[in-house]
């Protein structure tokens, strides 16, 4: 099966387009937790049982686990074990934000991938789409390319203006933000094997506009639902595509700590629930599971 | 001592701009360290007694690691134990080309600098300052951000040509490629703690030249020296800075995999020593140590 199939597959089949977000930082798990073997695996797989009906997919960002060392690399790999073992249908997206040359995009290739299992990753676009081949050739496997990131400084580079070859004559000077070129060429060139996406913040209800016109059909990665501020009713007008789909809305914070006591799970799957039924709603896609 | 304290510190000491990388990729080291406990670390630590008084820094980089997983991180925090203990005057730059959102950085800095006690991390330029935040606020640190990579596609994102707001009037188009816009604006603006660096591949001497010219006595940390084909004198020229220095020139498979027998170590000196002496006579700093 390839990326795409297996991500259409299980949107329709879960009627979701809702990722949440195992950013399950070992300092903000419920106290009750800390004093087992593997805390953050613990939180990890009640989170899951307790939202698995109402997600397309899982994406835990390794600076969570990494943060911990040895230790959280072993429970990163665990969770990603138990997602295979019990949801093999859920996407698991590794959010790596990763890129380095061609050699060594091998190694991190190999990390997410074979090593955890992953479906996707997200990749900087950097160094350009030669470095990210080891990524890009794997048809199977999604890359989820940062194009305009959901953080508050994010114009900075993300919106400089990058002249026009194509369109410039004379001494006009048209430009187009970096972001829009990046999208550009994820759309046009990167996606030879169909298994690229794009990211951009739902704090952006306007460049996700404009990356939606940019990229057809294709599936966006939109963070910053939740804790972030951004607007979920701007966020689906703005990015969902001609299917009423292509959008994988991700929430973190906003569910995984919903609450801190014993009751963190079921107040996780409130969360995705409202979110899931919000998104769905807007769609027109009636009521959730 | 501030990072660029610690920095000069060892350059003079060692009399040394070397970097050896240590991408101690499991496929290549030698086969008579597989069966081993801890392959990847006694490499390491092999070629650290062989090399480190030829040296100014060790880059490992992390993807090397993390392909072998939870094993890999081990091995990787060994490694720079180890080089805490027995070296701490030596950098230790962790090759990692990190960089997410302001909350996630938090924790990436805290995988570099805490749990690894590196000195240094490479990070990526995309998603801004503000982002870079946890990594930049640590005086004590080195931040070394990627400008112009080593890769032969590195142009593709990174020469896009960008309008120069303070200098057009009117319809004039006048522009700077992308990785000289970051240049400046690490020099002018994300330095404020003095502890930023630039990353220039040795693959494309004219642009180092350049941005040496922007960074004025900044330190550029050069890869691509070695088995990526960069020309050496050609980096010498176009890069130190007016005090014959402010380069960190890093090989890693040119010098760690030397040679895949039992001589490996003896190899990898040799290679540093030649690195080191060809480095410094051209500086007409003398015989290395």
């Amino acid at each position: 099966m390839t990326f795409s199939e297996k991500s259409d597959l299980i949107v329709s089949q879960n009627n979701s387009l809702v990722s949440v977000g195992l950013d399950s930082d070992p300092d903000k798990i419920p106290p009750h937790l800390k004093n087992l073997e593997y805390p953050v695996f613990e939180f990890n797989k009640a989170i899951i049982e307790a939202t698995h009906d109402q997600v397309c997919a899982y994406k835990p960002n390794t600076a969570f686990y990494e943060k911990l060392g040895t230790i959280g690399i072993t429970q990163l790999k665990m969770t990603c074990d138990h997602l295979k073992e019990i949801y093999p249908e859920i996407l698991v997206i590794l959010d790596a934000k990763r890129a380095d040359i061609g050699n060594t995009n091998d190694g991190y290739a190999s990390f997410a991938f074979d090593y955890l299992g992953a479906d996707a990753i997200t990749l900087q676009p950097y160094l350009g789409q030669e470095a990210l081949k080891p990524f890009l050739d794997r048809e199977d496997k999604g890359c989820i390319i940062l194009c305009r990131t959901s953080n508050p400084g994010a114009g900075e580079i993300q919106d400089l203006k990058v002249t026009n070859a194509k369109k410039n004559e004379g001494n006009n000077c048209l430009t187009v933000p970096l972001y829009q070129v990046i999208a550009e060429k994820i759309a046009n060139d990167w996606n030879k094997n169909n298994n690229c996406m794009v990211v951009v913040g739902a704090t952006y209800p306007e460049e996700l506009k404009t990356v939606r016109d940019i990229v057809g059909d294709m599936t966006i990665l939109v963070p910053g639902i939740g804790a972030q501020g951004g607007d979920l009713e701007a966020t689906l007008k703005a990015g969902l595509n001609s299917r009423k789909a292509g959008l994988i809305i991700n929430s973190s914070r906003g569910v995984i700590f919903a609450s801190s006591g014993t009751d963190f799970a079921d107040k996780a799957r409130d969360e995705a629930v409202k979110l899931n039924t919000a998104i769905n709603r807007f769609r027109g896609k009636g009521e959730t599971r």
